[in-house]
């Protein structure tokens, strides 16, 4: 990497699932937006087809003239090639295919469990960690050999067992986790803005809040924008439409599986006076007892539970788009994401400096929790500098929601690194969706997600148990 | 107190439920049948004619021919007089009266909640804790107004909440909590001797656990008699009896409600390899989804629910007792008790040492467990000193069945210390009992429950809240 | 206070030791230039003309017409009225008087104890500390009665152990200690570059370091001026001048009694590895042994010893000037000092965000310090918000040379608050400037520095010890 | 082994180190006295000759008639043939010569550093560490391939480092270290009550310390017989002896190099309050600057600097005697020698319970020390169990002496795993002795005794380094 006062070039980015039709394509065009930075950037992913498609997207559109970041994008056949000398490594998988997820997410409805998402906590959750600690020791292995050094931003999911894995394994390591989900608590602090004081110009960026908690758990427990202190107003807002829900744009919750009204955002800080900071999708399956015991009550509360196939037949449709893009049948429409990834590059180059929340192992950013846990709170970046600020603790009854989830993930993490089957069952038990059902029934659905993912898994994990 | 090589003298113990029917008897036989100590006790209850009635039998019981421990029991009316200059106090009170536990255990009912004890955790549990709080608040500050460096032994439930609040009030208190329960599983691990080894005659003393966790859920993680490793053993008993469970006189578990299969503990060790040390019906409140569900799965596992009905009855016939006792028209039988309190004075008094598991703050006896929670593990007691030994830490999988139950125990004492009655409901909602059902119901019995308990609560708790 | 998006108004300020000649005029100084504040300062003073005489030259200054920030003054005759409803309380004193600072600096000489500042550790830090902690638990309990929601500014010395009697008498207050020794070290860095580099436009502002010990044993673990890394080319730096020291301006070291050659900064960088960031003065007195054993060792390191005769014939020169500055018989020379006092006033009412070195009680912010001992390291200010940044913590060696001074402040504290002359005494003679005299001599010195000083000492300190 | 009620048979122990003419003859005896155990011992050394000289004088001892317990000695070649298979493992060995020994303790002397013995902190404990930890690597890697279950008594010096060298290696090891030097101030307490209270026949058994700090710098917080406090009689002796010294048998501590009249100790409980456990040669070595400037001082406080010549010429008479022995020309007297090795022993089988002052990693026993460094407070041992008790914390002022120390072995253990040679000097010039001299000079005098024990050291240490 070269860096000169304005510019950081020949930056060395190595994309580990690089043939990714979301996030790689987002992280495209917010670099395309960034003219201070340039560089090259390896696309690895299994699916090789998919990231070589991805090489000519991306080089497709260095070359367009209104395009001010250029860079070289470069399909590679190996996990190494993508990371010798890498600078930057950037993580986003899918474990396994949407096959999996269909089990992680639907198998437990039988017994009548249900997600909104399936891939944090939960049974499904649970699965899709087990399956995906394994990855993330292989890379973790390849990043100690092939570029120690460099800066890692992992956006896979579960975000803390993936950043976990890669601390457990090297912990040396420069990464970090990425979440944007915080920034939607943000953007109902904006509309109280706007309703109540009138401010209508309040950018996402100058509201500041103090985040605790761990990935799509997280918290806030102090926020306010230039001089003023949202908390009041946040209250107001919270009055005003916790019983409705509030919709910020003109669509209706129930048109998207990805939207909600906030009921239980807002129900969460009527509780505990704390501001819930994630998704209501992703909040409720951490107290699954008060939002998600079933369908109706998932839809008094107006969220949504996510279907897989609603997933599968989207990437159907971007498969298509892949195709026309690489073809030059289609181009790009280059707008600003809102996703941060790029700022925090420019952030660890040294060409600015940014305050968000990251997860990190807990080295004491937040009382409570147990030391080396993955828990998200605000770091400041700066060059070659990601320092968490010290968020406190969570009140004593949050904390006793959070603080299941921590333990249990480390239990599965252990289970995973020792190979150590009765664990992970115990783990699984643990979890308050499992609270549910009897030690008979979750030992069949146990079995039956992992023989549904038993392609993913290794072998101690993929036998079946002899009862 | 006078000491000699081979007694203690003129040793002041102040009784707090001094007019107690049950434990103050054994306390009074167990002292009887010591000669090493010998002194005053006097006796405060707020029943004072109970207590005036305990100071006749004891009396009576010093003047014995056959009883080798004098002591002179006085009934006193205000607890300055019973704890000035005292060097022991002993608190073992009812914190109000079989109605309000009544109230506690069975009012909960209604929502198909179901407590098999009602006195440690569980919506029965907490506002039992939430109107004794303050009783020791008042305790704690009598004793350091009146005898600050006397030892204190509590036997009050919920211990774990009772013994924290006299820390917090008075930090340089030098108190413990004492429970018998952890004996229960050294009478298993004695049959599992016998049955296996032919061992007959092992004394409970020399069997060793090493006890870890928190009052009435207290775990064991080592276990031996004189060479010989308990565990192995221990597991083989299980392998035998968990499916019909295990009864070792002749009584049937049936047959009293204080009685139970050991099935809960049997699992418990089934599930995590782990001894669950306290008794069936304590240990299934803290996870009571896989115990408690309903009186079908307490049958199921062959423990009871205690009807405070048979507490009441009970009562009747120990008043009538007590009535025969004053007046000599009965007379104790002397026998060893079992219950260890007179054995611990006789350590402190520094007559011999003993090893045994008490309750007190963690100072780090505990690993995993919040600095100053309650927890209970061994320690050494010897003259002067009480001196927890470490203890380690339970296995994350329970840890994370513990801890739950810990960190609501720390915000019902703060709601309790600072009058906070929002927090004392999130503590409530935040147990897994009220997991099961709604927030408006949890709020409609939680105000119940305090309306049924109100002559017994600070104004704070006592008055409705306006809805 | 009333805050719009670009100023804050009506701030009101309280100045403890508002009749200060030196920092409140650097204060005065920097809010005239600053034109988005606006308010009432009060001063309080125990010299109230002192106090006055400021009033009036704060008032003639905002009167100016080339003064920006306008200020209403106020020499007010107590501590009460300084404080009732304050936004900000700035607590600048000189505990004592400058009679007293030559005891506790130059009484030591005669037992071969040179010191170079004496008002952090060693026995003039120490008893400076002895006589200052009184005062501080009194203006932090008037603060808690005043204006327990106002955010406290110290200024004064012994930094560590007055911002820590703040958090021991008052653990809610909003207080931090404030000191500008890191600047220094910044401007070394900020000469590397120039002379390595040839960047001459550096700002201070852009050099980024992390600090992290306590004050004025302070390090910096992490620099980089936007994309560089400072610490090879520090190193460069250090290589190059360490043998013969470096001096910045024209003015040589032995001219001021400020200043020095930075010689004994680039020794512990030498052994350490680590950039020490306070000024060698300072530095010294931490590590006696090595650079202040005698007057000649203090010359061939290139520093200086302080004589307090040198503050007092400037002493001199202030109040004249004072009483030409109130008269209107001269005008300040309005310009930047460089201090941050008003930077950080201005990111706490929501103007601007600002990260910056602070003294605070740890938290967790570093690694390795007790808790709740005062610590200095980075810190975000916001709106109504103060957030450490986690340090991290001293390499073993460094940790140390720190720790026995942290653990000496702390128990000077425990002494001062339990009135506790014997651990006083105890933690003076931990002090490794006592290591070199017999306990007799020690004892005496110890009576001696405590009767020079004995006006402002509480009785239990003042009263000579029998022998 | 075969543990049955009363014995326990067939215990297989390793002796590394087994050509020691001191402790292994100790332990013979000992094991001789014990009819509850029998077994093998295989004795390892660097020294075959003296283990095979061993081996015929442990087998002469257990043919003879009065010897109750029968142990079968071999000497082996390899450390593995000593492991394989073993329940125990002693390590007393001797790292390097008496010529090496000589060097630690002399050669500082040319600056002005005396060392009373040499083997713990100081020069010459810091230069022996470096050549021990390196064989302590070797013997922790044995241990875990060859008995990784074996209880690993350690009596070697320097004890804190030894052991930790064990633990970092293998941190699953069931190792502690041992020492006697408590048992000192265990005999002035039992003077004491001979003296004050007319009390003969007090046993060292029955005498209750609670002990915490680091080996050799031990401290007693808590001491009891039976029912008697001992704290105020010790300081009735204490206030008798301090000027004078005791001294308790008829010969006057000039006699011995391994007397003192506990001045030491005395001037420690005096300035403290806290009565110093380890004998004065050792304590003085703490706090060099109170006891050790030079040998006038030694003098005044009446202990002794035991020169290493005297340790050489005792070896001398010890080969002799071991070579009548092995020839069944003398026989040993065979005498319980007070140390405790056996007990132990007998502990860890489950034939007794034991209190006693063991050295562990830090897992919480000793407040304020950092985690996983050595330190040294009682435990319990029981069958296969070893449980320090919760020590408490060293009162700040004393923690103080303690805690460089203790980060200085930590730095000394990272230098020597790392293989760090700058930062052994670090810790070297960090230790108080060091303080005293220019950093020239310290580096001349690390580089001459590094090259003294060069034939000990691995390569990294042993070559010198080009300046």
């Amino acid at each position: 990497m070269k860096y000169s006062e304005k510019r950081a070039e020949e930056i060395s980015i190595a994309y580990i699932g690089g043939g990714s039709r979301e996030w790689a394509w987002v992280f495209m065009k917010d670099l395309a937006l960034e003219e201070q930075l340039s560089g090259t950037i390896r696309l690895f992913d299994i699916d090789y087809e998919a990231a070589y498609n991805n090489e000519l997207i991306g080089n497709r559109l260095s070359a367009r003239g209104d395009v001010k970041g250029k860079w070289a994008y470069r399909a590679v056949r190996s996990i190494e090639e993508a990371l010798a000398g890498a600078d930057f490594v950037i993580i986003s998988i899918l474990p396994g295919t949407f096959e999996e997820m269909a089990s992680d997410v639907h198998a437990p409805e039988k017994y009548g469990i249900y997600q909104s998402v399936g891939d944090t906590v939960g049974p499904g959750g649970m699965i899709r960690a087990l399956r995906t600690i394994p990855m993330f020791v292989e890379i973790a292995g390849a990043i100690r050999r092939y570029c120690p050094d460099a800066w890692v931003l992992n956006f896979t999911n579960p975000m803390t067992l993936c950043t976990r894995t890669l601390y457990e394994v090297f912990p040396d390591i420069r990464a970090y986790g990425c979440c944007h989900e915080v920034f939607g608590v943000k953007k109902l602090m904006k509309a109280a803005l706007k309703e109540f004081l009138g401010i209508e110009e309040s950018g996402i960026g100058d509201i500041y809040t103090n985040v605790l908690g761990i990935n799509h758990f997280t918290w806030v427990s102090e926020a306010s924008y230039k001089g003023i202190d949202l908390f009041p107003l946040y209250e107001k807002f919270v009055e005003k439409y916790h019983s409705q829900g509030y919709e910020e744009g003109e669509e209706h919750w129930l048109n998207s599986y990805f939207r909600s009204a906030e009921r239980v955002k807002f129900d969460l800080f009527r509780r505990y006076g704390l501001i819930a900071a994630a998704g209501d999708r992703h909040l409720a399956e951490f107290v699954p007892y008060w939002y998600l015991r079933n369908p109706e009550m998932v839809e008094a509360w107006k969220f949504t539970l996510t279907p897989v196939s609603f997933r599968t037949s989207r990437r159907e449709e971007l498969v298509q788009k892949s195709l026309r893009l690489s073809a030059g049948k289609e181009d790009f429409v280059v707008e600003p994401s809102g996703e941060e990834g790029v700022a925090q590059i420019k952030a660890l180059v040294g060409l600015q400096d940014l305050i968000t929340n990251v997860n990190l192992p807990n080295r004491g950013q937040m009382e409570g929790m147990p030391r080396g846990a993955v828990v998200e709170t605000n770091a400041v970046l700066k060059k070659n500098s990601v320092r968490p600020l010290l968020a406190g603790k969570l009140p004593d009854d949050v904390q006793n929601l959070a603080i299941r989830h921590v333990l249990n993930q480390e239990a599965l993490l252990k289970a995973a690194m020792k190979e150590d089957r009765d664990l992970a069952f115990r783990a699984f038990i643990n979890d308050p969706q499992l609270n549910t059902i009897s030690l008979g029934d979750a030992r069949s659905l146990f079995e039956e997600m992992l023989q549904n993912t038993a392609r993913y898994l290794p072998e101690w994990l993929a036998k079946r148990e002899m009862e």
